[in-house]
């Protein structure tokens, strides 16, 4: 990190936990964020924000009310802000999220799989 | 598209211009890029906005004015606001862009390689 160059395989291979996102960098009031996935999330949304998902290895299925969303590698979707979501990975996936600087994790959902101040890695 | 899945491979299957950046997303006021770069571009700086480049396939070196990043496939970096740089790739390359909408290719330097009106893909 010291020349600033950010490598995902180095990034992911450093991450142990599921559903905690880790911070890579900042583009204006943006962060981007690592996080692995497995398993199923909660529902929740983002009234403010829309938020980017990038899956970089694996494959995720982000539920929607009205359909349902399968990405897999190199796939890229944006859930619209007030839109309900709930990320869904049958086995380990590795995801690059774009969204703004204190987006929480949960959403108007809160509860204990909140990450209200992810830390950078 | 219909289902707002963007896929980068089949995305960059269908740039064939170098230098031409094209929208595949909208994350609120930011844009998501893609674009294919081959030889050397312009020393050119944005002085109101940061600008983060991803390496999806091949090599890209931004040159800055006291070192060069070079960055491998998998590999990201953000040019903060400000900073001159100047992206050159040996062989052709495959970029994925994150800034604001309305960010000019060329910054502040304009001339014949400036698309100041990107189109979606």
């Amino acid at each position: 990190m010291e020349n600033g160059v950010v490598n995902l395989t180095d990034k992911f291979s450093r991450i142990n936990e599921h559903w905690s996102p880790r911070i890579v960098a900042a583009v204006n009031n943006f962060h981007i964020k690592l996080v692995k996935l497995q398993g199923e999330f909660v529902w929740h949304k983002h009234d403010e924000t829309d938020e980017m998902f990038f899956v970089s290895k694996g494959q995720l299925t982000i539920r929607l009310r009205e359909r349902d969303v399968v990405l897999g590698e190199g796939d890229l979707f944006v859930v619209p802000r007030g839109v309900e979501h709930c990320p869904v990975a049958e086995g380990e996936c590795e995801v690059l999220l774009i969204e703004p600087a204190g987006t929480v994790n949960t959403g108007d959902a809160g509860g204990d799989r909140t990450v209200a101040d992810p830390s950078w890695i």
